[in-house]
């Protein structure tokens, strides 16, 4: 849609405010022992409420059948079509920590692991997981390294997790991954999918070499893993394109990172839920558009839990009533993807979503997966539901004469 | 549609007949005080009928949230991709009351309007909406102005609206409107928008200010604005597409300059429907393909009367047993776009259609919005049901081996 908006120039700036909720994972598939969803057995009153009042439907991700990380889930979400606008990991951890990338940089996930020091296998991925007190001290280490040429800089993340991202001129990120795939495997150099790329391949691994040797005395953190070598992609900026202020409210990283990406203005949205709550009703007087971010139901699906997805999905009902307080002119509900907890990842299947406003048809019975498949707004493209959002908040005119 | 019909050449030349029926803003919205939108409410037994013995669905008009005008939401409808096939107000108004424009002439949208004669900033941007006898003596003044080196005509339109047409060499409509969106300014000169159109710029500018002379004796019509400047597309033909012959019935102006730009016959559809359809009685045996317009359900709709849009879908529903009893091969009974009155405008919501042949599938139960949304055709884009028609009408070849 971005493209359409941008060649058209419908967007207009107005005074009304949109709200769209993204319930990380959000559709799920019925438990076998009940031929229930997660979304057919949570007790969601307020949720079944405000879907008799809207319109509902699915949404298709990027397309039938594929499954989307976090990234391009939330791109599409935000009108960007996902098959074309794909951000690289490393640039999306490292904005989400707060790293200020320059057009040249690589950056990478990277995280501190467990090799057999005689063979150099790899044991343990995750380094027993250590915490994060510890990590920070070891980055501290890698930040002392030095290669010739080249910045490089390393930065704490959550766990055994970090970043670091490589500066200079010529950089560039066509690079294999030096996580091995099979298990007790050695990890594997940085390796140049293209020419351009084979110098910044041959800087990567003299700091690899050279982490190697500065922990080489410890015991469980002594390798490390490069993922996700990505630079800056060059977006069209969101708020140019709807003609709105937008802000960002989500509790983690990476996706604070992807609405940074896209232009919008990071709000403070503390550890969880309550605390995200509390900015948007602190900042609401000062965007026309927020992404607010619900991380639980993806977690407890990924954890292949199925009772406590239901759990995570009537804890999000239990919020409802506040979001409504505040009564914005638009509430969009939608998941970035499904996570089934009998499937334990994200899945390909279509989202339920909730678009509500006073200009809606309703018809909808219950918030769920089977009857948001009959719902009055169809089965449309994720990318498609920016453009409903902006359509009931009467911030788009009319298409031609 | 139209790219892919041209690229496969599966249409195929057959006696079989379609009529398309276009219901003008056709969807709605339901009425808060009762729940049920203008179809809910409206007694329609024939539709109803209809609808149970038809495929039914509903038509996204352009994209998702996007709301039409008049010519995307028929272009669509006659098989064209809305997004690309743009025309022009000009074009469209000209052709609609019968000027025959060449390939070379800009066409405008024009209309008398109110300045105050000191300031020039605009008073009335209707004058007071003059009817059109008063409009064709003004008309006839301009008609007196020559600019160098071009020539241009004025023809007259309905009440205070009329059309300008500049002919020359080395024309070109990248121009601004003249109408200033705020209120109570001066009316702006045409500004060209590329090198390319200033040399138009100019002369229209020139007939301008001459009009302003003209008419600077005239209380009220003392002014003209002029929008919607554009040239002649050269757009695929219709018939040849689709090898058959079709014919436009409509009362209305627009409706018939849109038909004949991509090619249809154009009908004496006299002042209203009964007159379309003694068109349609009398023309019957001459074409395979008869597009019928149905207008008052928009007008009721933009006049935000839901009273009047049920009375008109009742009356619309009273002419279908006429309609049925020529016993057409295929009839659609679609709409360009929805109107609720409600929101008292065309709108981006979806909109309920039938399509009726002896190979439908049935299931509906009454013809509106909440039914056709899980009727057995899907929601499709508008652009499709072109094709529907056509393939109900056994004018499709089969696609490959």
């Amino acid at each position: 849609m971005i493209e359409f908006f941008n060649k058209t120039e419908l967007c207009r700036s107005t005074s009304s405010k949109i709200i769209m909720l993204v319930v990380d994972g959000l559709g799920g598939l019925p438990n076998p022992s009940t031929g229930k969803s997660e979304l057919e057995t949570a007790v969601i009153p307020n949720l079944d409420l405000l879907a008799q009042k809207s319109d509902c439907g699915l949404t298709t991700p990027v397309l039938p059948g594929i499954t989307p990380g976090s990234g391009p889930g939330h791109t599409a979400l935000f009108g960007y079509d996902p098959s074309k606008y794909l951000v690289g990991r490393g640039v999306l951890e490292a904005l989400g920590i707060g790293i200020d990338l320059s057009a040249n940089d690589i950056a990478a996930r990277c995280n501190f692991c467990t090799i057999d020091t005689k063979t150099g296998a790899l044991i343990d991925r995750r380094a027993n997981r250590i915490a994060s007190d510890e990590s920070r001290e070891l980055v501290n280490i890698l930040n002392e390294i030095e290669i010739p040429g080249f910045d490089i800089s390393v930065y704490p993340g959550k766990d055994y997790r970090f970043v670091s991202v490589i500066s200079g001129q010529g950089l560039e990120s066509n690079l294999k991954d030096t996580d091995p795939v099979p298990p007790n495997q050695n990890p594997s150099p940085v390796i140049a999918i293209d020419e351009n790329s084979k110098s910044t391949a041959n800087a990567l691994n003299i700091f690899l070499e050279k982490t190697k040797t500065a922990l080489s005395n410890q015991n469980t953190a002594n390798m490390i893993l490069m993922r996700g070598f990505s630079k800056l992609p060059h977006w069209p900026q969101i708020n140019e394109i709807f003609k709105f202020r937008s802000a960002a409210i989500a509790a983690y990283p990476m996706y604070r990172g992807l609405s940074k990406l896209i232009g919008m203005e990071i709000l403070d949205g503390g550890e969880d839920f309550d605390q995200e709550m509390d900015a948007l009703y602190k900042h609401y007087s000062s965007y026309d558009f927020f992404f607010l971010h619900y991380k639980p139901a993806d977690a407890a699906g990924e954890d292949g839990d199925f009772a406590s997805k239901v759990e995570a999905l009537e804890k999000l009902d239990s919020y409802i009533p506040y979001i409504l307080e505040i009564n914005p002119d638009v509430l969009v509900i939608a998941g970035d993807h499904s996570t089934p907890s009998i499937y334990g990842n994200h899945s390909w299947h279509t989202v339920p979503f909730i678009v509500n406003s006073k200009y809606t048809r309703g018809g909808t019975k219950r918030f769920n997966e089977q009857e948001c498949s009959s719902g009055s707004a169809g089965h449309i493209p994720a990318s498609s539901l920016m453009s409903l959002a902006m359509a009931h908040a009467g911030k788009l005119a009319k298409y031609g004469p």
